[in-house]
């Protein structure tokens, strides 16, 4: 049985994930370089910063938990940034295809927060405590980057009224 | 050009959420029948009769802003499907699986709070008042959903321990 306990849960999530942030890694420069307004190129930068860090505390929560870390392909992520990337390849005026790369990027946000959501509160359950910590600070940064995208389309979407 | 306007972009993201909600139309039923605890069952049938209610909203959305409702494959929830479906044919213990199960519930549920919350901010920006209430009862829907799984998880996450 592969899924005999919540530990196997647990790291077969954890694997998930991994998998996402390591797609979004490659798929965040694209974003970035499509974007026209320089605080959202700005934006997404930043967020592939963290995403560099978010990836090496995930794979700092297996080897607390005794695992070795490995990826598992996300099917998620990859319908996301299909969809991302089909996107950016639609002729679009500027500020229309920056408020849908933001829209695109809230999936992306989303997808991860309800996923280490579900994390957290597993290694809560299991008392993973060093890995909790590590979880607690990705959910925190997603949270934060969503927050900034919403703040960002106040703008970009005006913009974008005023193309017609 | 296919995304001139804002208006453009909002009734493609209609479409996608049309499609997701169908989707979800499809899958909760197979997941209803998989879990072991009564009041997950409870939670995710209540969900689906709410999902109905959702794509009238949505079909609604369209024909207040004088556009004929149409879907437009959303490989994002196609992803999330998959990944569900996948998940259910693992072996696993009861309440493991349940577990897993609102783990890919709370994932799908994310993934339309963040497209509603786009669509809304959208309507808004756009002046379509009667589309943005539709919506808006849709994303207070999926909110509500996604508190009372994380509430239920309470108890299943304490079975799946009691597991091993």
């Amino acid at each position: 049985m592969s899924m005999k306990t919540l530990a196997d849960a647990f790291h077969d999530e954890l694997r998930d994930i991994l998998s996402a942030e390591k797609q979004l890694l490659k798929a965040l420069p694209k974003m970035a370089k499509k974007a026209s307004c320089e605080k959202l190129t700005a934006a997404l930068e930043e967020h592939l910063a963290e995403t560099e860090k978010q990836v090496q505390r995930v794979e700092k929560a297996f080897e607390d938990t005794g695992k070795t870390a490995r990826a598992k392909t996300c099917g998620a992520m990859k319908g996301l940034i299909t969809e991302a990337e089909e996107m950016l390849k639609e002729e679009a005026e500027p500020a229309v295809r920056d408020a849908l790369i933001i829209a695109c990027s809230q999936k992306v946000e989303h997808y991860e927060i309800a996923t280490y959501g579900t994390l957290c509160t597993w290694a809560e359950s299991l008392g993973y405590d060093t890995a909790l910590n590590q979880l607690k600070q990705n959910i925190d940064e997603e949270e934060t980057a969503d927050k900034k995208l919403s703040e960002l389309a106040k703008t970009i979407n005006k913009d974008a009224l005023a193309m017609g």
